[in-house]
């Protein structure tokens, strides 16, 4: 079983969505992704936290086995996001960002972190980034994600970073943004030229495309009667997707996509509840049934030919 | 081989994407889907158009084998259409709609027609849907389209076309207005439980959903690497999915997943021209082709347990 690392966000978030809403909860990139890798494999999470992070946060976490010898704890507020969602559920709207004690993160990794098999590097400063992969020894597989706000304002520290890893997974807005065309095909052939392996193109409610320089991979996202809160989403199908990637040792194309199957699973489950509530009471036996039901969900037999 | 017999429109289409535009070329639901639908079955249509109808089109229609002893040659002009997509591609804006011959369209089925095995009701007022029904012996299989207009406008009429047929095919915002709610599969319930044993809906670039009481079939869309023009896609999707199922005779869980996907195989191909020009040169070696890199795209080992 393979050591996972994650750099990323934890956080209070303030979520409103048609059905229902929560107030200074359980959030953060990091914390969706390492909770949904923590399923697989052994997660050690790098992020920090105010002197205000609840107490019950920090024992959620190590109950779900996480080494938290780098949530650093510094003087100040947690970071914390708010946000609304409409009837669609397809994009949050941001009503307030406050970094507090996020706005000065510079990630440090400690000795013991520093040979992982997988590295994710979460949504940060690209430049950030580039520090964590020169502090650790280069690791089988580097995964990293980014954001709007840095394509448009660190894009050439972006793409520096990119030259560095093997799958920059983000979402469609994100992608076309990166690669400045609509279409997706002809994005991934642009970012792929620049350095990943494989771009793996989140689209919410419509599943995921993988792709690569000799095929592509797409899934629907598992239909759901009951959705309650998007947030995380992309997060946790990180998370899954690299935990089962690290657990496994295995980077063949049968492997990545079945990965890809493991991270819309977990993705499938943060949805149908506020923060990280529905993960707190998911047992394996569950995320192996939702599997099977996505190969049914999915399947049909090919033609002669 | 069984008979497929379809009612729908035939139009002049004028239409700008950012990849070019063109002026009263082929369209219409009924051509799309009988054109598709050619590549898999004999196909009856029934349709009018106006006296300015350019003969060349008939010669198409005829070079597919089409049957177009329902094709009513009224006085007047034929119905035209004129719309542009933006880059994303994902929604026309109708710049100009003229009926025409179509304004006045009372389809009369022809006795050599009236036994059809499959029959499809295109987007039309759903009392001539239902005039369409009472014309014919009960087929084996009723499929129907609609729109937001009848959805609104006759949405009484609607609901009693809904229970004679078998297969609803829509996009998924006239799924959301006929369904009154956003989480498609509760939508699904609902209109399940009015008549149709399947609903199926179209996501354009998303791909298609297909539920039953049983179960939930999702693909997603081929990923193409050059989307000319979307119009017609839709009713591409249907002609293949139903010239499948007319072909094979078989209602199976398992032929309709793989019409299904030869539905998604045909629109696939509509999409990389403007009108009907990619049809015009494909044939059924392409088809196959195609179908098979579906099945590598959406591929994944099931996992034991």
């Amino acid at each position: 079983m393979g050591k996972l690392l994650v750099v990323g966000s934890v956080a209070l978030d303030t979520v409103k969505t048609p059905f229902g809403e929560v107030t200074e909860v359980l959030g953060g990139s990091a914390t969706y992704f390492s909770t949904a890798a923590s399923y697989f494999t052994s997660v050690d999470l790098i992020a920090v936290v105010g002197e205000d992070f609840p107490e019950q946060h920090v024992a959620f976490l190590k109950s779900r086995k996480i080494d938290l010898a780098g949530l650093e704890r510094r003087p100040g507020a947690t970071f914390r996001w708010k946000g609304a969602y409409s009837h669609q559920l397809n994009e949050a709207q941001t009503l307030d960002t406050r970094l507090n004690v996020f706005e000065t993160f510079r990630p440090k990794i400690p000795a013991q972190y520093s040979s992982p098999d997988v590295l994710f590097l979460g949504n940060i400063d690209p430049n950030l980034q580039l520090d964590v992969l020169q502090q650790v020894k280069r690791p089988a597989l580097v995964a990293c994600d980014t954001m709007n706000f840095w394509i448009n304002g660190k894009r050439d520290a972006l793409w520096n970073v990119l030259q560095h890893i093997d799958i920059l997974i983000i979402n469609d807005g994100e992608a076309r943004a990166l690669g400045e065309d609509t279409n997706l095909v002809k994005v991934a052939k642009k970012i792929l030229a620049r350095g990943p392996k494989h771009l793996i193109v989140k689209r919410g409610e419509y599943g995921v495309l993988m792709f690569n320089d000799k095929q592509v991979f797409g899934a629907p996202a598992f239909p759901l009667d009951d959705v309650r809160d998007p947030t995380g989403a992309g997060d946790t199908f990180a998370g899954g997707f690299l935990g089962y990637l690290a657990a496994t040792g295995n980077r063949s194309p049968e492997a990545m996509r079945q990965a890809i199957i493991f991270g819309s699973v977990m993705a499938s489950f943060t949805v149908e509840a506020f923060s990280l509530d529905r993960l707190r009471i998911l047992d394996y036996k569950e995320i192996e049934t939702r599997f099977k039901e996505f190969k049914r969900l999915t399947h049909f037999e090919d033609i002669e030919a």
